[in-house]
């Protein structure tokens, strides 16, 4: 059977070179990487990756335990994860545990228990008490993209980010501003969207326009935002001029709305999202700016910091900012 | 150290129904598997899956490449995928090897060479000769949803769902039929997208409407859509009256577009697409449905087959049909 000193001899580096330029750990110039891993193919040769996991306490792979695969926003950081994890030569376990599924409890009862893993990361993971348990008894770094599966967290500030909608909207001279979102408290996002609606009213009450705040529970999707939107337009009374959607999601929703209600958008109600969804351009909708690819990235920096085991501190919340389009205008 | 002795012990079972109990291979009852994990729980111990993994040959997981995370086709397939291995106990290592990127080069010639996994789902992979030789070299199952990086693939007949969504067409009267897709040959979906075209330059030809056939290249999404759509209903000469997207993205781009001229749907132009993604609703749309989380769960079946050893058949093309909204009306 081939073995490491065949793949060093044959590629003319020591075996202490060759098995660095295969573990992905420690300085292997790029040459001499590209010699092993020539080596590596005429000779056919597997490194025993698993010997080397009980060798060095690595496993060389880190866990992503993720609710949904298939929503912008986690698609959008599971790719940031994925790419720093390439960089670095670690494999990506992927965890995917919807909110009330058996195979979330499958996760947290027995795939993580088997700590296949040098850390965790958590994207929008809001954990109950026993899984927040499971979590502490793991003894590995665990660094969160939102949510609240420990103290490391890389994401926004909700309040700030609402804050910005809601200045522009004042800006434009708008007073009588709408909330579509802080839906149904079981949901997945619920925190994070109650964090907005409460930003939201806050700042109503602050500015002396309780009486005009209009508040509509909204499913966190284009689907959602759209039922909401309806019923906002179309109940009696005073119509909103503005609206904000607790994402851009639920914003492009209540954009059809109105262009379904025969409704101009922005000179019948102005409109502004969160998140510069990649379907905000088609819309023209203003939005407050996220990069959830970056903040995937950030976070598995930040785990290969803590694996290495250096306690560097994550510095502010990741950044957004106002992208001005087309569906806000004055009031 | 614990051991797996003090497990059975307190969980009263024999070793070998306690390792059973935690590789997830063979039949354990579930009260004494459950009896074993708590007995994990209490006693804090660490199974050595990398030790179980040289002793047996098996990793445990499985590999699952694929180039997108973020669109919709790509995130149901992984949530399929992931649903079958939790529940056969296998862990999911995730390649996101986007076409031109560095990280797909690190996949293929480094990542997939340590062979962690005891075969490779490969999710709308279109390899080059290179990357079909790695994957040829790695001696590993292969099964594919969509894509040619092997024999056993999971897909629907492009040709059968074109067919479907033209002879809906064609039974309202149609005769003006355009095509949005089969855009820019370099991208990704470049060979489905291909196919579908044919496929609908086939059936207009024997249809003998080859001269009221129209095609418009059209990138592979929103955005995509609503611009070749705005190019397509703009252009002098008579308008087609219903369009085929080369998927619901593209014709729900269509759809936008169609709005933004003061065009009716379906009153002056009708409008199909293949996907029934999630927006499809929303939008009212009629379309040839696929199950893109049941063909990524059918190819996990099909793996796990593969790696019991086991050359089942894979049985025909994945399920398509026309769902009917509201974007399709008479001639």
């Amino acid at each position: 059977m081939t073995g490491i000193a065949d793949v060093a001899a044959l590629a003319g580096v020591s075996k202490a070179t060759a098995s660095r330029a295969l573990s992905g750990s420690g300085y292997v110039s790029s040459a001499a990487r590209e010699r092993v891993l020539d080596a590596v193919d005429r000779l056919g040769y597997v490194p025993a990756s698993n010997a080397v996991g009980l060798a060095t306490g690595r496993t060389r792979a880190v866990g992503v335990i993720i609710p949904y695969v298939h929503r912008w926003f986690f698609a959008a950081v599971l790719e940031g994860i994925q790419q720093v994890f390439l960089d670095s030569g670690d494999d990506l376990l992927l965890y995917n545990a919807m909110p009330g599924s058996v195979g979330r409890a499958l996760i947290f009862d027995d795939f993580l228990a088997r700590k296949r893993f040098d850390g965790l990361v958590a994207v929008g993971l809001e954990p109950d008490d026993a899984e927040l348990a499971r979590l502490g008894a793991l003894e590995r770094p665990v660094v969160s993209v939102v949510g609240e599966a420990g103290p490391d967290v890389i994401a926004i500030d909700d309040v700030a980010a609402v804050t910005i909608a809601f200045e522009h909207l004042r800006a434009l001279g708008h007073e009588r501003i709408a909330f579509l979102g802080g839906g149904d408290p079981s949901r997945h996002w619920a925190r994070v969207d109650r964090r907005r609606l409460e930003a939201f009213q806050a700042l109503m009450r602050d500015a002396g326009l309780e009486s005009a705040a209009r508040h509509v529970p909204s499913a966190v999707d284009v689907a959602g935002g759209f039922a909401a939107a309806t019923r906002l337009l179309t109940a009696p009374g005073p119509r909103p001029t503005a609206i904000i959607g607790t994402c851009d999601e639920v914003a492009i929703g209540a954009a059809l709305a109105a262009r379904g209600l025969g409704l101009s958008v922005p000179g019948d109600v102005s409109l502004v999202g969160i998140d510069d969804h990649e379907l905000a351009v088609t819309f023209g909708l203003t939005t407050v700016k996220q990069s959830p690819f970056e903040q995937g990235a950030r976070a598995a920096r930040v785990m290969l910091e803590r694996i290495a085991g250096r306690e560097s501190l994550i510095e502010g919340p990741a950044e957004c900012g106002l992208v001005l389009r087309t569906s806000t205008g004055p009031a």
